[in-house]
């Protein structure tokens, strides 16, 4: 199993994560070895599905960053798929109840302890004959804080049981506030509610993660306490390269 | 924003629309530049599936028409994933109820309008950085009635705020009724509740759209006040085009 | 239509059926002419999603085997789909009452059984003229019981107006209940709750299946009856085969 | 073994090609059933290249149709993949000496009339164990006349042993020739070209096809003794098809 | 057509090239709007073949970046079928003579200038009916002078008639020459060759290009009158950002 | 660098070679981890293109397996694509004289040795900084000894400098020698000229290797003395476990 982000937790330290949006499994193999704790694969607003998600799993299997995968929504036959694919861990969006999250926490583990059904194709091949009994704990489950509605009930969700944690979204937490949705939030009282989030996990013991733009801003966060940040994505940090290049080629910066 | 289509229904004209069933991003990018207003990747019945349909959205990118998803089933994931890739109309199969209608609008409109969840990865690329503040107002949101049940409803299901109109289905609204399912329809019954349900979107000022098989009948469709009107689908048009030309060329017609 | 399994049932043999996980359409291709009874794609724990499953039904189109669709989980959009495409059998995972058995049913037949939507593509041009008329007596529809809870309730499940019978998944089966989630049970007590599941079948005249992996065991179950047997699937006799010339070369054996 | 085209020719009477550009297996598919006596995959100036290929002859697979390829180049590689791969027939571009055309027999036969490589993995396996043995008398070769040279060499080309016979590209002999390229030649000097070639097939006992557009201008080259003429390709059928759809709905025509 | 490099040149100014090895159609398109005057998609390093870079010139379509290919070989199929897809530029490895040169040009250029076939099925599709008389003149051809036999017989070569320029591959000329294979050469004598060829092509009148890495190089190129020049790859742009972004969100730069 | 079967050869010992023709990367996956020194993606008669090659280099990226290439022919765009994709070994067909293996050994090897294009873009990536260093020394370069002309040179083809050794194809040995084609050959004839490539590739001090069938015939050959036998095909070992399989379970076996 590759548990590089759950061994950077057991230590202490935080992980940071990167995010796959572009469809390509080069790309993916590529950011595997750059050195995140973490690769995400985005499924719901990223332009993958499931059967680019497997290649992309296969590419990286020789990197040592633990592999999750962003569901598109809180459903079972997508998040198990992803288990079997051989995910690692799971971000699951709009989680706004507590029986919400413990929808998720059932899908994700076998019984007693959930529901998820059994045919580990892949995840069995490829980190070997004990997956089945290491699965439920070494399987990390963030349930996405992004709602006002979220927000309001988030002491009861960080309570579920099985649930390693809370990642945060602010474009869709601010969106759903009254307030323009964008990473890197400024805005008063989204600041407030993301604190408000972290505090709760904190005070209940379970993981806390957000996702960022600008690394000043990820460092910002892993200062305050959190425990994994996201860099934009591979198209956000692709595109700037590129202006960036381009600028200086033109002598512009 | 490609808006052939809103430009026509504001400017007094209907459109006409084509449907792609081929899993073809080839045949969806010289569809684009045949003359059509609007072009549908249909996930339901037609042989697409997103990653297919992320394919055509691009090889679209060059067409006026505007591109539209007829999306599996009423689901959440895939609303969201096809508007993020680009796709600037849903049409939603089986909507029986004002609540399946509320929900379809719900997902496909960022709050407060509804819920849809912020990250257009693509279609703010390829549209803009004004694309979340246009979104909401430029999307077109079709609901299928093509069920007795949805007939019967077919009052409350108009007045659902946000929705831009129905599309009828004749093939599963006359297997519905007890008719033999095909489009095109001249059973009087059928006919009748066509009618009914054009009629009622006068009533509540919202558009009407029907999938037709033959030009003939598309032709007195429009004649008889529908907004939209579709031409069968690739498919059907390239089996028929191919029986033609072998007659002609065997002399036989 | 295929119906090889269909017609061994109604001439009082048994079937065999195979199974492929390998998101590999020429693995299909040659599985189709190997002389299963059925081949289905598995979708839920297999590493194939809907697109690839169009090819392998494509690749299929030679083969006399009725092909199947185990679907990712009881959701309508993936069941109609499938069929349009060309299945010609369902087996849905995790049936677990009487109410999800019939709404398996309702999705994968057409009205008045169902309200499955009207839009064979593939399934009409490979088919015939006739398939709408012919599809909801053709289709096997299969419910797997792989649960304490199906357990419970198979005697109301087996009842179900329409649905050809029950699959069991003796790893889920197996784990639900406490135990160690492999297929070939000799577990007393999973060994008794199968022939249960068989009897009430048996009882109630409807299809029973199981999985296997070795063709000992699968034996035995056609020998105890079972309409159905499954051979592990493409990726475990592979793997095997592998083993087993790998250790021949090397003298081993 | 697939002999429509060949059985045809045996029987008397010429044959129509359909010719599949679209880089989809489904549009080549729904070809298969449409009644033409053999359908080109063109690798040359389609938009496709082997492995949708490989994909296009499984689709390909349930049509009586005689699958052909057209590769892209007088290239070995790509003759002898095509053929292994299930194509019966090879329609080589640019050949314009006997030395091309013995080439392209060698290639695509094995020893001792030609070299190609022992290894028909997916031919063998759909046209069963007898393949290598029919595979030199049943595999169709038709060389390209389409330009001054290969009308210049005529003869001596049509000589070549092994060789099935010619197929003639209208556009490419026209720009060879100094006129405009385009199918359904009137010019003169190029009919007069096309002529000659024609008659060099027939006095060396070899068959000679020729690519067309409009069933009109096909008709009248079977009338002229062609034995095998091509319908465009699927790409222009659709776009035309369109076209036509559009202006009867729009009431232009 | 897309001429924006063309344009460039004829105003007197240079152009900014990248370079895509991702197999990514996405990445592609989100190149296609970051500002460079030409995307060149390598198909001979990169990781992409014939049917990605389809997909990538689909994805282009929206961008007024000229889109060029680097072909795998000197070899004609490809040139061909790289055109008929639509590239507008071709940048051909390893030319080592003028006899080399004169191969693409005649591949590339349809008679009497050359003797590329005719179908510019997608081409023709895109740029309009007028593409065949404008391909000629429109078409960027650049060979690649990256070996020491180029750079001795680089004044024939540069005197070949229809060749836009030379393209120079820094790494294979340095490997050539005895050096360390490498980009942004500050190697003198592979300076001196550099500079040397440059020298050549201002003389002959025609386009001189080279491969950059860094920014500062590039721009360093430019003013030393390059015509073209690229910087670096998409996964060079890619990995080299998040190494940066790492390093910032570590606190480490 | 993945040098098992190198290490197995340095260390006096043989190995086992795989041979993936299905084109599916999953497959190849599962065959990384069965036990083979080396894996063979097949681009000549199996059903893989390059794009299919790189899925699965990067599906091989856990297996210690040397990875290898069979390319189609003997052509340079190839040779040099599989290297920089990550390909460890080269096995190419029709080598029938010692410029033939030149040719091989030239595009294989960066200068001074031979002339292959610099741009290792995956190999460096996942081998590491040193990879252009290693390169020439680590990669296998087999050519396949399998025509009666290779069989009259084959003194002169193993004295090629930089050339591992021979791979002989029996069946088309055989057939060139106008016998049956087919692998695990008896036939006096052919089984003799084996015998004397084998010898000469003994005193040469090159390496030998041989296509088989059946493992009772690969131990053969290992006992006579190749350094590389292959079993088979992933298809032909998977064909015939569905046949053993489906024979047990009815019992007849």
């Amino acid at each position: 199993m590759k548990t590089r982000l759950q061994d950077s937790w057991n230590a202490g330290r935080p992980g940071i994560n990167s995010w796959i949006s572009s469809a390509a499994p080069v790309v993916a193999e590529f950011t595997g070895k750059a050195g995140f704790d973490s690769i995400t694969i985005d499924m719901q607003h990223g332009l993958n599905d499931y059967q680019i998600a497997v290649s992309m799993l296969q590419a990286l299997s020789t990197s040592d960053a633990t592999p999750m995968v962003r569901v598109p929504w809180l459903e079972p036959g997508i998040v198990m798929k992803s288990l079997d694919a051989g995910a690692l861990g799971i971000i699951c969006p709009m989680v706004n109840t507590k029986s919400d999250a413990e929808r998720l926490v059932s899908w994700a583990k076998y019984a007693p302890a959930g529901s998820r059904s059994f045919g580990p194709t892949r995840a069995q091949f490829v980190y070997g004959a004990d997956y089945p009994t290491k699965a439920n704990d070494s399987i990390i489950l963030l349930a996405m804080a992004e709602t006002a509605q979220a927000l309001e009930n988030i002491e009861s969700i960080v309570s579920t049981e099985g649930l390693t944690g809370i990642y945060i979204g602010p474009s869709d937490l601010a969106l759903s506030m009254g307030y323009t949705p964008k990473l890197d939030q400024e805005e008063p009282a989204v600041v407030e509610a993301i604190g408000h989030i972290l505090a709760s996990c904190r005070k209940a013991g379970v993981r806390c993660g957000i996702h960022c733009l600008e690394p000043a801003y990820a460092r910002k966060m892993l200062d305050r306490g959190f425990d994994l940040v996201t860099l934009g994505s591979d198209l956000r940090l692709y595109v700037s390269a590129c202006a960036d290049a381009l600028s200086k080629t033109r002598g512009e910066s």
